[in-house]
């Protein structure tokens, strides 16, 4: 391992704090962060700050033809990834986004042929599923048949409209895509990862604006049944959540098996146990919680390995591309609901 | 109060054990039990034991022509719910009977009309509500703004089928219904109640039979997306209680409103707290477990109100019928579903 050189990867998009957790889960693996593009002086500085050795150039193209960077990240605004991570696989490097990868499925098909045709990585860093170390347990449990056979999920992802000062693009519906493509897709990440499904359909799905008619343009509730070749999984996000939470959202998961079922408590057990990463295993011999704070995440790992060995470890593409075209085809199917 | 006659109520069919508790709401209430009509001896003679004052008889005639006993309570077998209930009712009684009250479209419009033209009162014992005191707790903190207006529930019922030994008819579709007819009817009644929802419709749902392929006719698993006039609702419900989980069921509800959530644990606290009855409160002001146990149950007292004040505070009957007409669309048009 360390006789080999450093993967070497730049930022091209810095309009979503993601990027941070997207650019460590390389770096912590090893990558050499060496360049940086944005528009935004702000978030420029900020990234810099965090990472002081990463230069910014003035012009995009010194990333993108600079052929010694292998791996591009981006939290660009979402109706740009597209077009972004297009221009750095034509360009011979593989691409990482922040979710949603994209938000049209003419876009989706874009990309997809543009994979097809370059043969280089597109990943969605579905942060929910990868940068969660109780998820990670649980692929490990399931993959052990701690639960027997996964039939079906149920994925909420409660988030926080307050806790940081949201840009204009994040109300404008063209720009951020729905809630469903948003915070949907990473709920349609881990259905198909945890039931196994390789194929995938969209049974039904709401969405609503039910708490802010201030914001026109924002969808604040989405719901959706899924139904997969391996087992069916329900799908629920808003932006409620409440003040007296005390972190940004009660993300929770339960995998069904037939011999038991996952619990987990992602980022808080309320009036329960401190911190996050809580996993809760009920099968046929007991009921045992398991604290997930020591658990390897792999996701940065296994990408830096697929770069080198033009593998597949870290996500299957298949999956990455089919993760998304779920949440987009929740989102332009879904019913939008007026409760009365 | 105490100068009112007690109420006289009779049983009619012991198929299900739900008839102690459903007996235990209105004799606890004050109710007077006095005759008890079932074909089998040896649940005849349970029942005689645990209710000593009961006097057996043999021909239900027996208990539909006596003018003193003002209300039927039966656990008969599904199939014959709705045939029973339309005989009591015709005979100027009314009639409190086990979930599902009935297990077809047909039989509902049939109990629909001689509850109109009797005026008597058919109501459905939905015990996930009327005798868990947590659900208790919540009605009245949801009545009292604690989460602002509820815009969804998802409710969780799984059961174990090892618990106690089932009889034949439980395998029997043409007698149980089907599973969404079935412990799905309790569910369609929390959503109905906690959103306030007085119109509704099934956007979809599923059945499985995913573990049990020894049991042909039985459903393992369902599922179903609903939407009402004053929010939407999911459904999810099982027979995969794993032997590790130490009780019957892990029933869960989640109230969401636009200021906060509810969570009931009903029946048990996976690695958490003992007991039952838990509820958790999340709202703008805070995050709080409140211990139920002590809360007061109303069904059996409101609904012994209703008998003598003609009435409707125990459950509204349209909500009744609804409940119950949502139960048996789910089943009617859910996909089966074959996992690979």
């Amino acid at each position: 391992m360390t006789t080999q050189k450093p993967i070497r990867i730049a930022a091209i998009g810095l309009n979503h704090p993601h990027i941070y957790g997207m650019t460590r889960a390389v770096v912590n693996a090893g990558a050499e962060l060496v360049a940086l593009y944005a528009e935004e002086d702000d978030l420029a500085a900020a990234y810099q700050k965090a990472f002081p050795q990463v230069q910014r150039v003035a012009d995009r193209r010194q990333i993108l033809e600079d052929r010694s960077i292998e791996l591009v990240v981006s939290a660009i605004v979402p109706d740009v990834r597209a077009a972004t991570a297009i221009d750095v696989m034509r360009h011979g490097k593989d691409v990482m986004v922040d979710k949603p990868g994209l938000i049209t499925l003419e876009q989706l098909a874009d990309v997809r042929r543009v994979q097809a045709e370059s043969g280089q990585i597109f990943s969605v860093c579905f942060s929910e599923r990868f940068e969660v170390r109780a998820a990670a347990r649980a692929s490990e449990l399931v993959a052990a048949g701690a639960i027997g056979k996964v039939v079906q999920t149920i994925g909420l992802g409660p988030h926080s409209l307050g806790l940081n000062p949201r840009p204009d693009w994040f109300f404008q519906r063209r720009r951020y895509g729905g809630i469903l493509c948003d915070i949907g897709a990473h709920q349609c990440d881990q259905f198909l990862h945890f039931t196994g499904s390789t194929e995938a359909e969209v049974v039904a799905s709401h969405i609503a604006n039910h708490a802010n008619p201030d914001k026109p343009e924002l969808e604040d509730f989405g719901e959706m049944l899924l139904r997969g070749n391996r087992g069916s999984g329900y799908v629920r996000v808003d932006w409620y959540t409440p003040k007296g939470l005390g972190t940004w959202g009660d993300g929770r998961l339960t995998i069904l098996g037939t011999d038991g079922y996952i619990e987990l408590r992602k980022y808080v057990d309320i009036a329960g146990r401190p911190g996050a990463d809580h996993l809760f295993l009920v099968n046929q011999k007991e009921t045992r919680y398991v604290d997930c704070s020591d658990q390897e995440l792999s996701y940065g790992r296994r990408l830096l390995d697929d770069i080198r060995n033009r593998t597949e470890t870290a996500m299957p593409q298949a999956h990455c591309f089919l993760a998304t075209e779920l949440a987009l085809k929740a989102e332009a199917q879904a019913s939008r609901l007026v409760a009365g």
